[in-house]
């Protein structure tokens, strides 16, 4: 029986042919759950190897954040030399995972007859396989109109639907080794960033509200939608995010505050149930009026002090800064963190995968390769090349 | 040979005992890949049962949008009895997925006393066990400080965080199938919230910029941070989204608005290298100077026409209601759509999972359960429970 040392995927080996965050995400996260990722990039790296925010160094610091715990063969994948190591290690790995076009040498059905069962995984941008990244996707999806104090659009900085398909396609990945340990069949699945977005949308309920209702989404700044939620200045000019979803918190908050006998006048003022979220959404202004003097008269560290154990729900606004220097959980006492020597960059935070696994752990933080470290090691351990053919591939250009 | 007729996961039967967005969400997503997916609910319904938005009928369209193609049964988890049947049940399944806290009965230690290779995953909100939700962790990590044009806040609508994590969730509970045909062992997973949040914002690299650069990504509005990309205005107040990532991207947009004599003297008079992504990033005011009024000459038909085939990345900004009554990837000719009959509320355009599998497809578009509908059916298949100690369960109040 195989040890699963690396984590629940220990035994898996996928060979990644990607670019940019959503594939290699998916990767990462496949390493980071116990499987040898191997991306294969071009000779000089792909179109992401030198994106911002870049290290002292000129090493991108979005590429090694995206890239942790894989390895890395640059290889010259426009020459028939490259095309068929790629092919080889493809069909020998049986899993690939890839962003870019599959056509040619990397058409499934190419790549098939060397490894009948083979897996692949593509993401497209959308289905129809035109052209589409998370911005122009997400323009289209509502949610920037949403957002904000009005109409004016306002485009989200988390990359949520390239997040959301490298999730999907790491999820789709796994359920298809799944099928085949029991099927023995391989298959092509596609993912189209666009339908990653639109089923969201659906799946939140957004479509149901517009056929049924009649009803758009409208924006309502940093108001929660359906419920009780904003967020209130502090004394020293910090923000936070207050939060009632059940009934408990939302009497906590009366009793946290000392503001208990006022908020319940709200009920009869407003005409609202204040046992219902609904109720206490219709009724948010006048809560709002009744909370603000509260967090104005107190600082961040008063409101952290009286909330503790409360059993209010609410957190601090923090900017990356602030998060990364006073948040503890976003330090090594968390332990889906530690600190990674990441070559070429210096120290840094990683995270492994956020899952806490009890039987199989997942691999600790791991920092991501150099362009092209393991072409060597790769290809003796998978293909069985001897060291004067990597020497001979590396002086014809074929290998980086 | 188990035939895979629903999806790659059939044969796979997950109990789910849950509420909100996160977990529902894994559940909903392996029901869609085929597993039977049962939740497990109070009678009446959990928290989560009449959230809004509602149909005119009372029913919630999220609830039914976040539990479509699952199995539903009320039970009174608050008396031994109805704990007892769900234990049964979940022993049965061996895989249980909550968001509620995993003690007593639901500990998982109590359970893995009927089922010893019991999968076990549990959400949290914090990994100490504190509640967090979607809005009390994104204050928290960062974004929304960087969001919108100024310093001011603005929080996310999208819940970002809790579709990470219900994507995660399915994740870990596959991998863990994986482990558990490997190795007869089962496990417990858990996954906070706040994890889902930090290990992404390590991911895309805003904490190596932080401590490597002492660097702060500061909002910019709309643009794009490290290539080129902006919102502009069309000619009939419409707005749409413009990106180039590649050098192809970048020339076609020269190419389709006739302006690329004067894009190419930006290089010069900004002193950038415009054949790079952080060169256009620099240059993107003179960029968006030049653009503008080309854009503001035209209407968004025209634009779209122009646009055509051209290779630009780009796309309308559209609120829900444009989505769902203008764009064709948001209707029945998008494959991952379908209209469903949704029981108390009416016909809707329903998403199947997003993942187009070749060799297994996914169930088509389903619509949720009534509250409680499968009860009768689960118990006699999975417990081999007789109608009459279903009725009776029914009259003594252990059954919804």
């Amino acid at each position: 029986m195989m040890a699963l040392t690396n984590g629940p995927l220990t035994g898996l080996r996928v060979i990644e042919v990607s670019a940019f965050v959503a594939a290699p995400l998916a990767g990462m996260t496949l390493a980071q759950l116990g499987a040898e990722v191997i991306r294969i990039d071009p000779i000089g790296g792909n179109i992401d190897i030198a994106r911002w925010p870049l290290a002292p160094s000129g090493d991108s610091l979005y590429w090694t954040s995206l890239n942790k715990a894989k390895k890395s063969i640059a290889l010259a994948v426009d020459k028939p030399e490259g095309q068929a190591i790629a092919s080889k290690l493809i069909a020998q790995a049986g899993i690939v995972l890839t962003n870019l076009p599959a056509r040619g040498w990397m058409a499934y059905d190419t790549l098939r007859q060397q490894r009948q069962d083979l897996i692949m995984l593509r993401l497209l941008g959308n289905s129809d396989g035109s052209g589409a990244v998370d911005y122009t996707v997400n323009c289209a999806a509502g949610f920037p109109i949403a957002t904000g104090p009005d109409h004016t659009p306002i485009n989200h900085v988390l990359p949520a639907w390239d997040v959301s398909a490298g999730l999907y396609l790491a999820l789709g990945l796994v359920s298809a080794v799944r099928a085949r340990d029991i099927t023995g069949q391989g298959q092509d699945i596609s993912l189209a960033l666009s339908d990653v977005a639109l089923a969201t949308v659906g799946n939140l309920g957004y479509i149901a509200d517009v056929q049924i209702n009649g009803a758009v989404r409208a924006p309502m700044g940093n108001d929660l939608y359906g419920a009780f939620g904003r967020d209130f200045a502090t004394k020293d000019g910090r923000r936070i995010m207050l939060v009632a979803i059940s009934n408990r918190q939302w009497r906590a908050i009366g009793k946290v505050t000392g503001l208990t006998a006022k908020l319940e006048m709200i009920g009869p003022l407003m005409d609202v149930d204040m046992n219902t979220e609904g109720g206490r959404f219709t009724a948010r202004g006048a809560i709002c009026a009744v909370l603000e003097p509260w967090f104005a008269a107190h600082t961040l560290a008063e409101i952290t002090a009286k909330m503790a154990g409360s059993g209010v729900l609410w957190g601090p606004y923090q900017d990356f800064g602030q998060l990364v220097r006073e948040d503890p959980r976003c330090s090594p006492a968390n332990p889906v963190f530690a600190e990674v020597q990441q070559p070429g960059v210096g120290t840094v935070l990683a995270p492994r995968v956020p899952l806490t696994l009890s039987g199989t752990p997942a691999r600790p933080p791991a920092p991501a390769p150099k362009l092209g470290q393991d072409a060597a090691d790769v290809l003796a351990e998978i293909l069985g090349m001897p060291t004067a053919e990597v020497a001979a591939l590396r002086s014809n250009g074929v290998l980086g």
